[in-house]
């Protein structure tokens, strides 16, 4: 896959852009669990993924982590770039939750182009607004949603990704996703065994009722 | 105060877009209290602050509210005009805190410019990562922070809006804009009056110690 098909709007590039971003990009291979972004301080670059899973998530002072969102085949990570834009003054960090071929393209570049190509600049206010449309989405669900509703809704947004309803997860992962404890996690997929939600094994939970969990998320 | 001295790109728009802006503003007056845009299905336009202040909140169904940012003096509030663009898919609600006058631009016309104007796009990204900065900010407090910690730092913000340690607000108020109860905050505010940090009085928290708020708000 080619950086022109992550960026919808090539076409409107000029020539001399084109060849700027194809010039300075560089192609990586992550491997699954690596950190490629680390905070405020790194300016690693504007990431497009061509395959693979990136996980973008903060960090309390004690370590706790709750993920922000998630990222797929021909996502654009902007906030690895954030020196690119001045009022961005948060800490991410970003992990490759599988093994991952990106794209990185140099944030000066980008920042460069975008400030000539009014196509480029839109598109990126897409690319936020779909990334502030989900972070609005997680402060509704830590303000409103009780625990037992956002695991819930976290099996199911993993069922969707994996394309399974077994999932090789720890109770320890969910809890890092979600920014609790472990033993929170535990207590409630004990509680959706014994109501015959899922059916637990060793670094295993298993969907066994797909429309309960659904009907718990949306309760 | 006139548009220009909002939109910091003025001189880098052709006269022609210019005139756009200026024959497509209205001018409005909205009195304390006043909700001015109500949700995703309204798209009001692009709201710039003259003078006054706004807040932005969401809602839960049973009517619970978060305050996710405030405008003053001078800043433009994009969210108004969410038709403006595709990816924003929240409801916000937005309502006048104290007397307000604003400029408001049709979504249409501002949208129409952006498309062809990069500094327009460029500038509107920017006050998207200033909003995404303060999201995020507020995603870290709820998630780590204390109920105590989040009250010490929503009465130092509030000292620091108002110009005064003598603040007119009611517990009720306090709790709308922390997304909790107004016992919660009837509690916590009594246990502060108990350490010295504030006196209370009927719809008057005075902060008396306010280096021990602070103290507080960053432990």
């Amino acid at each position: 896959m080619e950086i022109q098909s992550c960026l919808p709007i090539w076409d409107k590039l000029s020539e001399a852009q084109q060849n700027r971003i194809l010039g300075s990009a560089a192609c990586r291979q992550i491997k699954k669990g690596t950190v490629i972004h680390n905070g405020g301080m790194d300016c690693t670059g504007l990431l497009l993924v061509r395959c693979g899973q990136l996980r973008a998530y903060i960090l309390s002072d004690e370590g706790r982590e709750v993920t922000i969102y998630r990222l797929f085949d021909r996502d654009i990570c902007l906030f690895s770039a954030s020196c690119m834009l001045r009022s961005i003054q948060f800490d991410i960090t970003i992990e490759a939750e599988k093994d991952t071929d990106l794209w990185v393209i140099p944030a000066e570049t980008y920042r460069e182009i975008m400030e000539e190509s009014a196509p480029l600049a839109n598109y990126t206010n897409e690319i936020m607004a779909s990334r502030f449309t989900e972070v609005m989405w997680l402060v509704e669900q830590i303000m409103w949603k009780s625990m037992d509703r956002r695991i819930a809704a976290f099996l199911l947004e993993e069922v969707s990704i994996e394309k399974t309803k077994r999932l090789a997860i720890t109770h320890e992962t969910i809890a890092r996703h979600l920014g609790t404890h472990r033993e929170v996690i535990t207590r409630m997929l004990r509680y959706f065994q014994g109501e015959g939600m899922v059916r637990l094994s060793r670094g295993i939970v298993e969907i066994t009722a797909a429309e309960k969990l659904e009907a718990l998320k949306n309760a």
